[in-house]
């Protein structure tokens, strides 16, 4: 279970203490219950894990947007919120290094919402789970006075010598360098686009990396193949993100900022911002992931397009913060709670 | 994929030509995308059913509730909401002759309701797992205008000399005989109670059988074990859904109105609108199925406290209407296809 307020999409109040909170309330609930049957992960991960009645093992994740909350209709074309809607769950099954199956699709239709946009907005979904794997097998159409819509997927989780090779969160080791895919911050800087009227190329194309964004299941593969243990799809912000794999695995994180990589639109519009964005901008569906020196280094060889060296794992440090970020110059600026707020001299 | 915009429910506007026009738009966008991989039973069935990775099957649910559509917030209690929204889940998982394993849930939640009402839903919903199998593996929270439930559901197929023994609603033939699990019309009846405020003991019990209604799981399994292969969840009333089984099959029922099984307190309650309300009413989660004679014989002999005999598999007749009901005298009454109107001398 997770909470997805997104706080970086417009139109958010829930404060997020009172999510946590809650989250916390309902997890204990959980765990004072009868457990699931043959359960491996529970809540916490990017998706839960259940053993399948073969001894191989099976990922179920959930997410959900809400009109006015997740996006706002008449801003969004009815395409692109399936096509995001999709991507969010399958981000989730790459982040934990397996391959989609079976997608049941909820949708809660105001009356003023017509037919033609629920078409619209179906063959966005069924356009990323045939470009990426998965279909849509069922689902729920109900009334809502809001619209919103619910997909719920499983993945197929690949057996190394009869044990489920798993990305997790809870793998990072001291010592094991810190990679992503792709580039950071072009969604919010897209999302910063609209808000700002923005309609350059460069605008345009961040504009497409919030609205069609890609799920990394290709690279989770190769992660996966390649040995790694321990990854997280960036859904929340780079910098808060790594905190949770920090915290599941009781380690620290350093980053080298300028290391961290961002599109070249971001840094053509929005100039200095652009690393900022790239380290707190949301809904990249990037992966982030650790491996240790000589797997890291057999990536870049091979698949140097797809994989950013961005920093290291180190013990966790004394004072509160678990991830440092590093300048160039060797200075270390301490992450806020609450996000990134600025990126000056400390 | 199913409409669940409970017409038998407070508050729901949406018209009912208007869902079927988008399930049935929304299903061929479906079947015009790249199919589903190791997809056994795709929409129109109570769940949809996947092979697993053993040669196994697994089905897979998903059933919403929506404030103001489904219930009504400070009505309903919220362990109530809870225990429903998982029973309807469940409910699908007995209508395929399975048993639940795994359970996403997600919920919207609006700035005003309390984390204590959100534990007080989750203890409902994990009540009813634990008393009727499976367990909720992960979920989502997310900010929304108007509070949802939706909960995902994965079950487990018996598999019979390597085949899955499935309940499926296209599996009625001309000659088998129709049964029905518990009573009907209670649901519907405590929904009547609710709205006209009645307080006896008998309305209490009705309101009881509103809110906290039974998934038939253990007579699922007795089902699935005494070979029977057509069954379906009473969730819309008896006639109509028993119109599904008709329209999947290709067949034709005539249903012994006086051989419904109604609650005595709906009798007392209701007098003569009774038959009406068992006939048509919905949300009592019975199950329906058909039998061969020797079947239902031996099932009647074994467990005659849990299934009732009420009509009779026919070959499709020639008129418009595929489910007859017919008196104790013969004459018979065709259902007004919007739902069960009248039970007068025809």
């Amino acid at each position: 279970m997770r909470g997805s307020t997104s706080p970086k999409s417009p139109g958010d109040s829930a404060g997020s203490a009172g999510e946590f909170e809650l989250i916390a309330a309902l997890k204990r609930v959980i765990d004072e219950a009868t457990p699931a049957p043959h359960m491996l992960i529970g809540i916490g991960d990017d998706a839960a894990v259940v053993e399948n009645a073969a001894g191989g093992a099976t990922v179920m994740t959930t997410d959900t947007m809400v009109d006015g909350v997740h996006f706002r209709r008449g801003e969004a074309d009815w395409g692109d919120v399936g096509w995001k809607s999709a991507v969010s769950n399958l981000s989730d099954i790459a982040a934990m290094g397996a391959t989609p199956l079976h997608a049941l699709v909820t949708i809660g239709v105001p009356a003023d919402v017509s037919t033609g946009d629920m078409e619209q907005m179906y063959r966005g979904l069924a356009a990323a789970f045939t470009e990426f794997g998965g279909g849509i097998v069922g689902g729920d159409v109900v009334s809502s006075p809001v619209f919103f819509v619910t997909v719920a997927l499983t993945g197929q989780v690949r057996m190394q010598d009869g044990v489920p090779a798993l990305l997790r969160r809870d793998a990072a080791q001291p010592g094991e360098l810190i990679g992503v895919t792709g580039t950071l911050g072009g969604a919010a800087g897209g999302l910063q686009a609209l808000a700002k009227n923005l309609s350059t190329p460069g605008a345009d194309a961040l504009k497409r990396m919030h609205y069609r964004p890609t799920p990394r299941l290709a690279e989770a593969a190769i992660l996966v193949e390649a040995g790694v243990l321990c990854a997280m799809d960036v859904s929340d912000g780079l910098a808060g993100d790594l905190e949770k794999i920090c915290s599941a695995s009781e380690v620290g994180a350093v980053i080298n900022v300028g290391s961290v990589p961002a599109p070249p639109e971001l840094r053509a519009e929005f100039g200095d911002d652009a690393t900022a964005m790239a380290l707190s901008g949301g809904e990249d569906y990037e992966l982030v992931f650790t491996a240790p020196f000589d797997v890291m280094d057999r990536l870049l060889a091979r698949h140097r397009k797809l994989f950013t060296h961005i920093g290291r794992v180190v013990s966790e440090p004394d004072r509160g913060e678990s991830v440092l970020l590093q300048a160039a110059d060797g200075s270390e600026f301490s992450l806020e709670r609450r996000g990134w707020d600025h990126l000056g001299a400390g």
